[in-house]
């Protein structure tokens, strides 16, 4: 079947369907509500949001698909810039995912994965996966690491460490000197090189996507059912204020949406239902929340 | 008596202590907590905070008296870059105060007035004031801006329009295409220019500063006994929320403190203790806060 930014799009829809289909079962309470949406400057989305579920208590699962001019920014820059004019267009499609879990022992999750073309013919794929367990299990965040790197593996030894390294420096939130968690991977602008040409990227890409569900649902099984304080529940509360911290500051995609007029709520929907923020708050020595904040850290190998 | 920073800065401990001690008064049963904090490039602060009191969730009254090397960017304007080189120094010296009131009639209130100086002899006076009702109580609105107005009138006639206006522009959420809460007033780089002495600004300022406490300990007498529902309650975190994307996207202050190795915890003492982010929240028709989102607009004349 020939590449088009269609049958990509039509492939990204039918994830979005099995993903809310798969988080459904895994929840077996809530179900996904739905609305279609449109953007004035062309294209749109349909934007699946799951809350107050016996394991959800706010997620989303957005797919959109939306065109234009293409962005000042873009035009400036060289390498991509081979004939473009004022009349250039774009075409950037995308699913995006958050998912805040009742149970702190149950880790958020974010996926993204996006592809972007424009009408001189340049086009590439972006994407990434991180986890951000509110109590970091190192079990899990090996098996998290790990089934990453097998999907990595079969395309490209060199992914994993490469991309890796990029969420470990992506995913930082640097006033406060720690990772949001334990990251995983991230790439953008992935397109043909000497060594993998774009319909295999766009195999690897496609493999990451289809990964998500049952990777995520493991780690649900493993934990949802485990007790937890209210002092478990605080210390998920502080986290998830982190999360906020990073989602405002530094996340490219949030700041490039609040920038470019896009859909508030299906940008924001990454916000936790309820997040806390406690002046000085200080973690007990040789508590398990002291243990989570001292492996915060750029390049741990969790493989 | 000579004006320089040391006795500003003094001036500005006794109202931190003026200010402490009128809202414990009013709060009737916390007190604050103070820490001692110093900065490596130079200079440090006193830090005040309240929780878990009978009006206040959470809040702050910071001290800071900063200096070091004149930042970057500051050399680059022409305007005050007479006479600097990499060798000049700044003093900046301030108080901040963000308050979280527990109960959602009592409004948010946030203050700051800071002085700023560099060793080539140029110095200036900032400020602002603002109000975030959770809902807007028309005679509270009236009452606050005509308090603010009267300490402007006092010393120049064209201060509360213009720096009303700034605080309508400067106080916006615009990717929610919302005024963070009222307003109130709002002024930077404020010296001396053909009408007003340097001296006779500083004295508009302290009137500024020694206003505070008189208007919210009133705000808060007429507010702090009304009952309320849990619906009330979950609006009030939800309008905190749009107060942390406010602080964590838009505002100076903290944007300043977090790339400057600012001391973390005092800048983010303005986010509030909890908050809450609901997707596509909509508010009923004909309810108090369909009233109060209606009014969170600029340009209102409060008045």
């Amino acid at each position: 079947m020939e590449i088009n930014k269609e049958n990509i799009s039509d492939w990204l829809k039918e994830l979005q369907d099995s993903i809310c289909s798969a988080l459904e079962k895994a929840d077996g309470n809530a179900k996904f509500s739905e609305e279609n949406w449109t953007r004035e400057e062309g294209g749109g989305g349909r934007s699946r949001v799951i809350k107050n579920g016996a394991v959800f208590e706010k997620g989303g699962v957005m797919f959109s698909a939306v065109s234009g001019k293409v962005p000042e920014f873009l035009l400036k820059e060289k390498e991509h810039a081979v004939n473009v004019d004022g009349k250039s267009t774009f075409y950037a499609t995308g699913v995006s995912i958050v998912l805040h879990p009742q149970n702190p022992m149950v880790p958020i999750i974010h996926m993204n994965i996006r592809y972007f073309e424009m009408s001189n013919g340049v086009k590439w794929l972006g994407g990434g996966i991180d986890l951000t367990p509110h109590y970091i299990n190192e079990g899990d965040a090996k098996y998290f690491h790990t089934e990453l790197k097998e999907v990595c593996d079969k395309h490209n030894p060199h992914y994993y460490p490469e991309f890796k390294k990029w969420a470990d420096d992506y995913f930082f939130i640097s006033h406060r000197n720690e990772t949001r968690g334990i990251g995983g991977i991230f790439f953008d602008r992935l397109n043909a090189d000497d060594e993998m040409s774009f319909e295999k990227n766009l195999a690897f890409w496609k493999d990451i996507g289809s990964a998500f569900s049952g990777i995520y649902t493991e780690l649900i099984s493993r934990n949802k059912n485990k007790s937890y304080t209210d002092q478990n529940k605080q210390w998920q509360l502080l986290r998830r204020g982190r999360y906020v911290e990073f989602n405002l500051i530094y996340d490219k995609g949030t700041k490039f949406g609040l920038e470019s007029n896009g859909r508030i709520e299906s940008i924001l929907v990454s916000l936790p239902l309820h997040a806390s923020w406690e002046y000085n708050f200080k973690v007990q020595p040789g508590s398990e929340e002291e243990k989570t904040l001292a492996l915060l850290n750029k390049g741990v190998n969790w493989v």
